[in-house]
């Protein structure tokens, strides 16, 4: 099996490359390093061909070859995913993923591959319906500072459900919750690795708002795992996006207490208003890919928080010996 | 001033064009003819410059001259806009929206030009919240049968709205609601060409559901003096998307009757089931185009009909003739 994963530098790509090459499969990456980094690559390097390109501009006329051949299957990843990555230039958010997406599915379709879509929660915007299954329809501003991101996941999910209903494409669409674990960005912005790094610093963590939002942690190898069962999936059994996350929910002020317990260090917390558009609660109905993948986390948070810590420990020893 | 009207061999696309030659300005015109019929422009034909184009595949880098040089301002018509047309092929649907908004965008950007966008009402989708404003972020199924066209629609509206927000950009965005008039297409599935075309040849009129589902018609020349107004609003007083249509609202049911008052005849209703992710409701707040741009709809329902009875009565005629 010949896999293309698009984003496959960053912080989920690179858990699925090292994934797919222990299950034996040939690997080519396409990332343009706008948020991911080779060196989180480095071990797997010489297994793999990289290609440094954008997916916005790369097309089935103009398409690099892999040394490996044609494409098996392609995980499109490629997309800044946290919010100050993917607001710095939304105008390059918005066209990796909807000119991205439109050109994916057009790479696909001339090598028969199957393609494996990242979407994410953030295409129930800040829900009404709480938590959310698969066929809640969302809560999106289509004009807001995150909509450059959630408008252009919808509107890639919105193409690539019509290349299965109108070309018998087989294209499968997971919505990831948050995600955490070895290789996120210490800059993402996101609670989890802002609160690991302000705890291992000794400094305060900050907390937007008062802490009563929700959201939900999954650990990035039961998220693998769950990304690999889809592709697995008999194809007559799809029927639409699959919500892969951890529905254990809890508050950010709940989040606090248990990275106390996991360093053992009383924190600080220092509040900030929340940010506009913010969603308040985020949790996902699994049960649908429970039925169909018979997949469920594993992970608990302080078990996941620990490995999280113990990188970010490494990545700070790393930057000071540099 | 030298416009360019996208999709301007269209219903509305036509009506603009003809009032922008009303108020002296040079017309570009360009259709791709997937809707649009030149003979909408019969009577202006000499006075435009006329392109047989596709906006899904124009680009900055492709544009064709046009005789009357560059381009002061972009009216962005060009998109299939009623259900069955948007429907019989989704991907060129989705196309045209999203990659034809990203190369509009980008062309008005090469000229200096300013853009308005005719965004709809269908960006509301299902809608919860009724009648809608501009700030409703509505309620839209992003991977179903609509979807090609109102999650197009949105992800249009949000590179437009980023353009404005991290390029200065000069883009405007209007939503319109139902319209209706002369030069509608008579086969675009909708209730006004539907109703007038059976009542017409005395055939029974099509009714999806029990009727109570209700609309607001607004009538083409209302709709185009918004779109003028829009256009004329000094530029640091647009805010976002502006809603243009008739705020009066009818049932289905009523309208029958009010079809039966103009033609003098007793219609009869044949009933079909209602379409899947068919809205309920649908009426727009206009108080923002009230304020912002003096603007209201004048021609009432009555009026709309019969004038838009003759057209289709016309048509009919030629049709046979041939």
């Amino acid at each position: 099996m010949h896999a293309l994963v698009t984003g496959g530098a960053g912080f989920l790509g690179s858990h699925l490359v090292r994934a797919l090459l222990k299950e034996g499969a040939q690997v080519t990456v396409w990332d343009n390093l706008y948020t991911g980094s080779r060196k989180n690559l480095n071990e797997v390097a010489g297994a793999i061909d990289f290609h440094n390109l954008d997916i916005r501009i790369t097309s089935p006329e103009n398409l690099p070859v892999s040394r490996f051949g044609k494409f098996g299957v392609i995980f499109n990843l490629a997309c800044p995913a946290s919010p100050p990555h993917y607001q710095k230039d939304p105008i390059f958010t918005w066209e990796t993923s909807v000119l991205g997406m439109h050109n994916i599915l057009r790479i696909a379709d001339s090598h028969g591959a199957m393609v494996l879509h990242a979407s994410t929660s953030e295409i129930y915007g800040d829900p009404l319906v709480h938590p959310q299954p698969e066929s809640y329809w969302g809560n999106v501003n289509p004009v807001g500072i995150r909509s450059c991101y959630d408008e252009g996941k919808r509107a890639a999910e919105t193409l690539a459900q019509d290349y299965v209903r109108f070309k018998k494409a087989d294209v499968r669409l997971f919505r990831i919750f948050n995600t955490y674990g070895e290789y996120m960005y210490p800059d993402d912005g996101r609670v989890i690795s802002n609160f690991c790094i302000a705890a291992l610093k000794d400094a305060p963590v900050p907390v937007y708002g008062d802490g009563s939002q929700t959201r939900s942690f999954c650990y990035a190898s039961d998220l693998i795992a769950g990304i690999l069962s889809l592709q697995k999936l008999p194809r007559e059994k799809y029927d639409g996006p699959v919500n892969l996350g951890n529905p254990r929910e809890f508050t950010i002020r709940e989040l606090v207490g248990v990275l106390e317990k996991v360093t053992g260090k009383k924190l600080q917390v220092k509040n900030f208003p929340l940010p506009e558009d913010d969603p308040k609660v985020r949790r996902p109905v699994i049960e649908k890919a429970q039925r169909l993948l018979n997949w469920t986390p594993k992970v608990d948070l302080e078990e996941g928080l620990q490995k999280t810590l113990a990188y970010f420990s490494e990545e700070i020893k790393n930057a000071k010996s540099k």
